[in-house]
């Protein structure tokens, strides 16, 4: 019957398509290459990037982090390199654990690049995730132009969230144009590794929408360092900063919504839904490594 | 552990993508609902198409084959419509009849909306496939323009493969410029449900490179009617009608092959992979339905 292979699932949040790879005795070697290949979205599986479920004791980069966060969420762009945190892969990874009774459907810590992170299920299985406190780029006069409308240079707010974002305000989502194309943000110097955009369209306090560009990828359906980066700078626009209230975001796959607590964290809350589940092809992974 | 699902398979020919449902007891309802969410790149699985494992006996829309096909390739577009016949997608569908041995590796006949179809697999697990004999649109006077330059209206041949194709031959394949608009054809009542437009540059005798326009789709990575369509056009327009030779046909995703015989069928050969075997998520297929 069916060869044998690699168990995986797919899934999403808001959107946001991640294949996971179970990992956690260290045996799989996940490389660039099967990245690459897997995230293909026509060769492969297809997905906006890879979750590999390991553990802080294998992995040397998070050592530090194994004494609170016995599990790693190593996430890999679909381009092939290792990123720092995903927000809405951190929901798709959280309902992943679940369903496979590796956690508890309670507050927990989970390891990343950009350091552990608390993550917590509620009720209807929505998981809220800590995304750490953002850092504003206050020096910086930075301002961004869509590509196809460069004449209309627009004041911006850069934030890292720890990932570097640059926030704009539009009265109409539609201005932002075609997002296949990077928007120009400037100053080059205030994002050294390239930077996501957000066009923001303010629906209320509490409530926008967004568009967003991701460095190495293009206009997304969701991106939930973008929705932490759009909301916050919004909330502090409108002096609401650290007021702990809830902000809803409309991202064009759905509804995240964003708190800003007291003490400087943001939490991401929003919708995970595991897809499909099963095996890639052993001798498929083994010419794709 | 793991939820119940429905079995699925995911798997690509030269490029074009499709996931395998099985459903030899007609017990699964696969409904264009179904089919659209599948076929979602983010939120769903995602695929140019689906293939539902039929059986004749079960399907009264192809009962008339049953005597010679048991096994039915029921191939539904990604935006749920049924299909007549897709030879990218038969090869895969072979593929996984081999794989979960419902089939002996030998010629045998597959029932699609197109009529019964005869494959055979290569040594080397390569699928033939006969895709009938071509009908030439002889008294259409066929013209193709490329969206982004409408001033170019070049003499195009009308081919039915027997869906409905129109081949015109270019010296370089980027003057076709952006697919994902629909080129112009004319005049309109030659192709009253739309048509496949295929971009062919000849390199050699029995060798030629194409890009593809897939009505309701775009640019896609390979379209095997559009192979056989591009391979007899060309052959007819050399004099090398029915010659019994196989023109190799490069496409952005890979190589296949076309074989003109005698008796006026086309056969096209190529690979077939199967990249994950699994199952889908029973609550998703139900919310999806």
């Amino acid at each position: 019957m069916s060869p044998a292979g690699i168990p995986f699932a797919k899934g999403h949040g808001t959107g946001n398509d991640f294949i996971v790879l179970p990992n956690l005795d260290g045996a799989l070697d996940v490389t660039p290459q099967h990245v690459r290949a897997l995230c293909d979205r026509r060769r492969g599986i297809g997905a906006d990037g890879v979750l590999v479920v390991a553990t802080t004791a294998n992995n040397s980069e998070v050592a530090d982090q194994a004494g609170i966060a016995p599990l790693f969420m190593d996430y890999r762009n679909s381009d092939g390199s290792a990123a720092q945190m995903c927000g809405n892969g951190m929901r798709v990874f959280v309902a992943y654990l679940l369903e496979n009774d590796l956690i508890d459907p309670e507050p927990l810590q989970i390891a990343t690049r950009g350091g552990a992170r608390r993550v917590a299920v509620g009720p209807d299985s929505t998981v809220r995730v800590d995304m750490g406190a953002p850092i504003f780029l206050d020096r910086m006069d930075i301002r961004v132009a869509a590509a196809l409308s460069p004449q209309d240079v627009l004041p911006a707010v850069g934030v890292l969230m720890p990932n570097p974002h640059a926030v704009v305000w539009v009265d109409d989502l539609s201005s932002a144009g075609d997002l296949r194309v990077a928007p120009t943000v400037t100053p080059a110097e205030a994002y050294p590794e390239g930077v996501n955009v957000e066009f923001v369209r303010r629906i209320s306090a509490g409530h926008i929408q967004m568009r967003v560009f991701e460095r190495g990828v293009g206009e997304t359906l969701s991106c939930g360092t973008g929705a932490g980066a759009a909301a916050v700078a919004t909330a502090r626009a409108a002096g609401n900063e650290r007021d702990g209230s809830r902000t809803r975001v409309e991202v064009p796959g759905g509804e995240v919504a964003v708190t800003w607590h007291a003490d400087g964290s943001v939490e991401l809350d929003g919708p995970a839904q595991i897809v499909a589940r099963g095996t890639i092809d052993q001798e498929w992974w083994e010419m794709h490594g």
